[in-house]
């Protein structure tokens, strides 16, 4: 076990930047975690765990999480309360933080089974709204969640906090080529645009079956022509009221509820 | 048409005053908005705008918007740049900022008509879920959100701004007593506290008719025995996967979803 005080420690530096850099995170292949809640996640979900910072509440208050990571062969390290505040992104770590492994998660493409029911996020660019559609998709019971290589960051510390744990445990596959990705998977699967309006069809006269992919769109635009135009149907909330718009995690659960509920109704 | 320049303007004190204090909010009746979307919204939904502060960029952009407050009787200040960042919450207010009067909104318990389908949300305290459950229920068709006396407030602008104006246009009410309202208004609607799991009947199963009353409870806690036995029925949204629960606004938004489906769907 370390002790670290340093600022300048390699390991301390290594973990801010993670938590900071997109880019460093998937350069290096690796995440930062915060929180006890979220670490506790990840240790039940089997995510690697490189390198656990324990500050002085969490050695005091949670000696048994330390002992489980530890078994795990997590290197573990004892810092100063001091060297929290300069690592925490929350304001709210109690002593708690961990540089993870990112592993098998975001699956290739090709990777996704032949049956079930997926989400597709292209382009959503609130690291809140992608974390609680996670835990939404998780809660319902649905397969799998792709995200298209211009959403934002699945490993981002606000998107993993907004998941609740969520995305340690649900299949979440990535994009690189949406349209290709979607007109290939249009074959088996019925493909299903979320829009607004239009000449959509109302999301309740659906006929969802066992082997559907419902795309939602970015938060301020929504789905590009060029994407919708890839998917077999478009689909839509009907609206009163003078609200524009549900926002765009709020209308992906609703849309999820409105998939998942279909055939058990029709059983 | 006044120019403001010093930092120790009273309007300029107040406004600020009226943006960060629940209880000067309370104690004068007035709330502070800012952001050109959220004015925009409440003078096309009749807010009652006392004061507004335009900074160069609304007054080169907007010279509209500031036309039809000062039709509507508003006083309009020019203000520095300066001034705009001392008063800024948002970071994104492109030079546009109000003092309110709220009115009439918050109507009395007493004022709810004989029939609908209403939301009543007990003890909530994000302000961005109550925004987002305002926008979703207008959205969906809601005829109005009751709030008890412990929800976060109304009228902070975290609340506004996830509300995307519909906290301008839905019929708000105050509960002061949610167990004597509850008790009251059972006798009319069907009151039905949503729950996690236990012995509650799931949401597919329930026999909304024309007149709901939805209890949603508290983020971290959910309903209080107290309140959910003041209720008719408990109800809950089947749940799949490891994922403990629903963040509570997505909650609220299925379940108003089913609340306000199953009527088209049986007529």
């Amino acid at each position: 076990m370390n002790h670290i005080t340093s600022k300048d420690n390699k390991g301390i530096k290594e973990y801010i930047k993670l938590a900071r850099s997109r880019s460093y995170r998937e350069e290096t292949g690796c995440f930062a975690l915060e929180t006890v809640k979220l670490v506790q996640e990840a240790l039940d979900s089997g995510v690697n765990i490189l390198r656990l910072y324990a500050g002085p509440e969490l050695q005091k208050n949670r000696p048994d999480l330390l002992e489980q990571a530890r078994e795990l062969g997590t290197e573990i390290n004892l810092i100063s309360p001091e060297l929290e505040e300069k690592m925490t992104q929350t304001g709210n770590s109690r002593g708690c933080f961990a540089v993870c492994k990112r592993l098998d998660k975001l699956h290739h493409m090709d990777t996704i089974g032949k049956k079930g029911r997926f989400l597709f996020l292209n382009g959503l660019q609130d690291n809140g709204n992608v974390g609680t559609i996670l835990r939404t998709a998780e809660a319902l019971g649905v397969d799998g969640v792709i995200l298209s290589r211009d959403c934002c960051d699945l490993f981002a510390l606000k998107t993993l906090r907004a998941a609740m744990g969520s995305a340690f445990r649900i299949p979440v596959y990535r994009s690189e080529d949406p349209r290709a990705d979607l007109l290939r998977l249009g074959e088996r699967f019925l493909t299903c645009a979320a829009v607004v309006g239009g000449d959509a069809r109302p999301v309740t006269e659906v006929p969802f079956g066992p082997n559907v992919i419902l795309v939602i769109g970015n938060e301020g635009n929504g789905l590009p022509e060029e994407i919708s135009s890839c998917c077999r149907l478009r689909i839509t909330i009907p609206m009163a009221g003078k609200a524009e718009s549900l926002n765009a995690a709020m209308a992906a659960g609703i849309l999820t509820w409105e998939m998942l509920r279909r055939p058990a109704q029709s059983l």
